[in-house]
């Protein structure tokens, strides 16, 4: 799904999602603008639940929140029953805050700090997945300090690529997340873990990356953890009761990556079936499933949209046309090569003559280019231009770089919008400075 | 230059800077710490307007904001006399806001706003840089509503390539920057601008682009300036009195890197022999010279301070060292694959082994990595690593990734630190947030 579900044409040819035409919200909010469809968050959250409800009833969905979160977001996921899974003391501080069931959250981190950790434990969240050996020893001592037993998994690193960006392969052996499963420090921790009395190890997971679109390295991260579980039952007969193999499947950003992605469906039978192959080949227990997509929740239901400024044309080379956002509030394109689409949403331009252009950010870097040789109809200054799929990983990325304003945010439905991130203004900028010793 | 000048090994074998010991502003504000070197930041500019004093007295020194901007750091600039390049409404506004004067401002960009135009010309900022044909025309039409006549450079883009960074190269034909001038749209703009009566022509403005460490770009740039500048005083009888090469100029992040950085007085040299050499060869008269440095002012003068975490041995792999920071306060490693280095400064170790360790940030991404392959003594957890060369682009371009809480600042000097920015709280990433009809 490319588009918001509820995505469509108004008689007079122009954008709406939820209802709400897109340029009735450039005028009320200004641009740039994003904006959530909620009917889609819903039923992303369904589709998770109800896939797996299908293909293995004993799974809990967990929404990773590292792909963006928000107060307005939360409510939504905690109205649908989703799990979350956090990676900061920061992310835990706000779902904390706002009510959601600290039971229902995971905590997940290469490097979580001694405060983080004890925020976790105080609030008996509901699981910790321990990274490393020293988190282990951290977590012992705070079980034992703060009197509690605390429930972890093991984050285990079997070693299996997957097809995506560098940056996003997680499981691979040369990363700096999980215990890795082909020396004995993944033995070690779980030896450390079964000795301290006050954790209380479940399981194991393994992040195979993120952006994924094929399935295979699910069943081949689910095989390695049951070769590596069996191996610890036999020696320490530990059987472990919860697996979780991470998120990370892909979302079309393009109308050429539709064709890839993968269903639901396939991605809980896929899961369910490897669990069930490996778990009766090991003659381990089934186990609970914890499943953690982040950017395949909000991704699709986030829209981007901006306004047309300068167009320039160099004869020969490319036509740029500028628009009022760019890699402070979409730092993807740059970061990682990512390829988005876009269409023009103010008016009926069906039947105009395509042309090849480059939408380029209002940053001053040669590198804030959001979109590379797209076909669109002519633009000018004031057409309004809508990103699709950037609900994941834009705002959660987004900078004040050039001392840019980070963007409002609407939540749509029905009809109705409603703005749930206001847009940033200098004071907001400003509050953390300190002026004393300033002269005006 | 790769750090600050003031840094120092105290007796113990701790390092300090501005006469302040390194551990000792980590225990006061925490890490990721951001500190800047009071001395290093008024020698450079000094050693900026000294250096082109000696070449080429008729010039203008313009700090480009983009870089770092903070009212501590604007205080320090207008007290040694710099100018100031913003690039958008938001730097602007700080400038102004904190008493910068308007008329040592000048304002970059390839897709200023309306607004953003108006602002500078409603405080008859010093002068704009117009980047494109709409952007002329918008500023014309302002200067008659506002009865302006508003002081402007033309952008060129003249087709030159420096060995940067892709995302660096703003010179190069395809660029969103500029009017390129080998067709017709720069001249068109010269005519434009000559044909309205709200704006005055100065001249021309050229960027060769980013962490450029050779200088015959400079003279490369300058050269296609005056031969379109010759043309146009044969057409139009324009004859330019002002001329920016931009900035650029690279600054070393690593040792190795450290023998290849061009001394000031070779940039002032190559640029003002160059500036002479062109003038006399068309026949033109001596303009008046800007120059823009952002990175090489604010990059040395700035170090950022971590706190080592989990270090996790890959056997025959990597050593990966976790620090408490990562992409979230310096994306530079992870957008451009900037090299850093890092000295470890809590305790002397001098006559301890290196040993080749990765530095990894704390974010939940496998691309965040700071540093790769670095030699260091054996860290422990909790030991300080400080990062040098971290003044510019990176507190500009930080972002709240996994809900980070960004750093807190400190200017040093004379023995004393000054608290010029406090670490975020998650008050204040929350204080943009809309909670109306969500429920707790």
């Amino acid at each position: 799904m490319l588009w918001p579900l509820t995505t469509q044409r108004t008689a007079a040819g122009a954008l709406a999602i939820g209802g709400v035409e897109l340029a009735a919200l450039a005028r009320e909010y200004g641009t740039p603008l994003y904006i959530y469809d909620e009917a889609t968050l819903r039923d992303r959250c369904r589709r998770y639940r109800a896939a797996f409800a299908a293909a293995y009833p004993a799974t809990t969905v967990v929404y990773a929140a590292k792909a963006y979160l928000s107060p307005a977001l939360l409510a939504v996921l905690r109205d649908e029953d989703l799990w979350l899974d956090v990676v900061s003391g920061g992310e835990l501080a706000l779902a904390l805050r706002y009510g959601f069931p600290a039971a229902r959250i995971t905590f997940h981190g290469n490097n979580k700090s001694p405060d983080e950790l004890r925020l976790a434990v105080t609030h008996d969240i509901g699981r910790i997945v321990v990274d490393n050996l020293l988190e282990l020893e951290r977590l012992g001592a705070l079980g034992a300090a703060l009197g509690r037993r605390v429930p972890i998994l093991l984050r285990l690193n079997p070693g299996v690529e997957a097809h995506t960006h560098e940056y996003r392969q997680t499981g691979v052996i040369d990363s700096k997340f999980g215990l890795p499963t082909l020396d004995d420090q993944a033995e070690r921790a779980v030896a450390q873990a079964l000795a301290t009395p006050t954790l209380d190890l479940r399981g194991y997971h393994a992040h195979v990356g993120s952006q994924i679109f094929e399935l295979a390295p699910y069943r081949e991260t689910i095989a390695a953890l049951y070769r590596f579980a069996a191996q610890m039952r036999d020696r320490y007969g530990f059987v472990p009761t919860e697996l979780s193999p991470g998120g990370g499947l892909a979302i079309p950003y393009t109308e050429a990556e539709e064709a890839e992605e993968a269903a639901l469906d396939d991605l809980a039978r896929t899961i369910a079936d490897a669990v069930r192959q490996e778990t009766a080949a090991h003659a381990l227990p089934a186990p609970h499933l914890t499943v953690e997509p982040g950017r395949s929740i909000v991704g699709p239901a986030g829209v981007a949209l901006y306004t047309v400024g300068a167009v320039k044309d160099i004869p020969g080379v490319r036509r740029y046309v500028s628009v009022d956002g760019g890699m402070a509030d979409n730092i993807r394109p740059a970061l990682y090569g990512a390829a988005y689409t876009a269409a023009l949403v103010n008016r009926d331009a069906r039947g105009e003559p395509l042309a090849r252009v480059t939408i380029a950010g209002k940053y001053c870097e040669s590198g804030d280019v959001l979109i590379r040789d797209i076909a669109l109809p002519p633009l000018a200054p004031g057409d309004l231009l809508a990103v699709p799929a950037a609900g994941a990983y834009c705002l959660a990325m987004a900078s004040n770089y050039n001392l840019a304003l980070r963007p409002a945010v609407v939540f749509v439905r029905g009809g109705h919008a409603r703005l749930t991130r206001r847009r940033e203004t200098l004071d907001d900028l400003l509050c953390t400075e300190v002026m004393e010793g300033i002269e005006d």
